[in-house]
């Protein structure tokens, strides 16, 4: 038998307990916690053929007393001894998809953001649209190429606009969106809205997720569809979902809302999360986005996106756009950092834009725990590989 | 034994053989195949576990080998006698979702439709975008939403533009569109682009889309991000997969274009369907679309959509958009139809522009086949319910 030991300042102590699928050489995928740097392997603890599954969406359907009572279980199961074999070391182990995403959506859900993409991209008009303060703004992006944190991103090819006819080639400026998802567990019945107030009973966890994109690409084949191919050829996650019962010590006040949204956008209490993200280019932190200055909170996001009678599902994964505080090294995305490319970042000592080949961008998070503590959300990585050859 | 009688005009001959899934009370959904009014049960009669599935995306991932060898196997299975308890009467089965969607992707292919919505919600700008006849514009849809034919349709609520502030409530202007769907039945991996002219490959079949879209909800949600809970409400496919190896007589060459499209977007022979849809509204046909007039092709689609390197699946949905020709009569949304509301269409003595609540819209579709034959598509039809109360 094992206790696990953990570090006073460990960021995945007793009071984070994220789940995530992992396997060991030769072992199936099967679902673990993490406790400070090693893995507990549930199916193995618990006798419940749900953690045997390769992915967190059999255990997320049976819904939230469920996720209260094992929750529970865990905690007592990792303050005590737990049998050596269902414990590994985070380094021995393979870390897979946690969920499997059903369908996904990207929302737009920072004032800054909306209003540097904007100025970007519409120059000369009202950055904002009329639409963007009454309602959180989003769409359906690709959920067959939300892949995990690790998964190399090879550059897209595609049309960008020409001087007189398009051009087609390898994507010029290829950029990140630092955000953080929200996983459904329990899903919602077609012509059944879920109310805003209902957001704990819904949705599982919280994960990082870095929505990559292809700026000149998206630019081009955006109007008046949406963005399409600048975004669908890989949205990455971290491995790790932090349960919703881990973050009531980070829950905070949203900004104020002016105009006083609609009903159905009402909260009792509204909030949002005191996310503190930092992004890592090539291992240099270049922006650290607060969460907690978002626009929209996610209850409101998850009643928009359901008021239309819209069913949701296990697995709906729904990402909040990319995260941008009021100053400039706050930015989420680089577009926004180096304004469209002409405000060079230093990284390493060089002045850099958009992506090269071999970049690679870290994102990671931690948030208040209860007591002092925090909670961490790993990481969400990916590496550049220079585009394929055709 | 029984042989299934096949009256000669049947739109469901051999020449069609369409898939889909059905059950008989007390017994699972399973995979069969229509013959002119009867379902023969496949996993009855061919003795293959992926047929006892309650959709088609186990068959359908075996890939294109298996689908022309299955195809054989029940031609000459129909066309002898067949076990009694394998034939079932089609008013004596119930009809389910035949597959189950990965990713749904909604196109904007036909060029009369694209320039009459740009000309309804653009006034004064030209009507096509710079990018419209560079790239088959798209977008990802809702796959949690797509329901079979007959589900009701229960009319959204959602924000629309007011004088001062959006209202909430709703739609008033509820539409459908009249669409064709190809499902890919083998996927390709991420970063490997199909190419146009491996779509026989990929896709499986086709089937009868009607994307149902809330006019007042789209036009004040939808910049600039696209279109989201304007159409997220429901999407409906028709019961029937009918195989692309059954519409080889159904090909045509696909309307000049111009300009030349870039290479990937060029196949060696480029083709679209000669499929005549018919739109009735209660009863009353009031639009015959026809396929032939779409200005991108299915094959053009496929290639665009994963030229990015972005993966496909087993079960991806992607839909033609509003199939409308140039003349009136043969627009596929009611938006174009009655030019925005304002020249009704005369329904059963009244007029007509928006959907109301009882009201019934089916599409059908039929194509040439073999030898003066002709291919059924069987219909899409759905009836629209008041919204819920709140």
């Amino acid at each position: 038998m094992t206790r696990v030991a953990i570090p006073e300042d460990s960021l995945f102590g007793l009071a984070n307990l994220p789940y995530g699928v992992f396997s060991t050489p030769g072992t199936a995928p099967r679902v673990g916690v993490r406790v400070a740097d090693s893995v507990v392997d549930l199916a193995a603890c618990l006798g419940d053929g749900v953690f045997a599954a390769p992915s967190l969406n059999p255990f997320m359907a049976e819904g939230h007393a469920r996720w209260v009572e094992v929750r529970e279980q865990v905690l007592d199961l990792v303050s005590e001894d737990v049998p050596d074999e269902a414990v590994h070391l985070l380094d021995a182990v393979t870390l897979h998809m946690p969920f499997e995403v059903a369908d996904y959506v990207d929302f737009y859900a920072s004032e800054h953001h909306a209003s540097n993409l904007g100025r970007l991209f519409r120059p000369g008009s009202e950055p904002l649209m009329p639409n963007w303060k009454h309602l959180p703004v989003g769409y359906h992006g690709r959920a067959g190429t939300v892949v995990p944190s690790g998964t190399p991103i090879v550059r897209p090819s595609g049309q960008r606009k020409g001087e007189t006819a398009p051009a087609f080639g390898e994507s010029r400026r290829l950029d990140i969106e630092a955000e953080v998802g929200f996983v459904v567990g329990t899903g919602s019945a077609l012509g059944d809205p879920v109310s805003a107030d209902d957001f704990d009973e819904r949705v599982f966890g919280v994960v990082l997720v870095n929505d990559w994109s292809a700026r000149d690409i998206q630019a081009w084949e955006y109007v008046p569809l949406g963005p399409f191919l600048g975004k669908s050829f890989a949205t990455s996650v971290s491995h790790w979902v932090v349960p919703l019962l881990a973050l009531e010590a980070a829950r905070v006040a949203t900004p104020p809302q002016d105009p006083e949204p609609l009903p159905y956008l009402r909260e009792k209490n509204p909030w949002g999360l005191d996310l503190d993200l930092a992004v890592s280019w090539n291992g240099q932190v270049v922006s650290r986005p607060p969460y907690r200055e978002m626009y929209w909170s996610p209850a409101q996001m998850l009643a928009h996106m359901t008021v239309n009678g819209a069913s949701s599902r296990t697995g709906d994964l729904f990402a909040s756009g990319t995260v941008s505080g009021p100053a400039k090294d706050q930015r989420g995305a680089f577009i926004e950092l180096t304004w469209g490319g002409t405000e060079p970042v230093t990284v390493d000592g060089e002045p850099r834009t958009f992506l090269e080949d071999g970049d690679e961008v870290s994102i990671t998070a931690s948030a208040p725990g209860p007591s002092g503590t925090r909670i961490g959300f790993g990481e969400v990585t990916g590496r550049v590989l220079p585009a394929r050859r055709r």
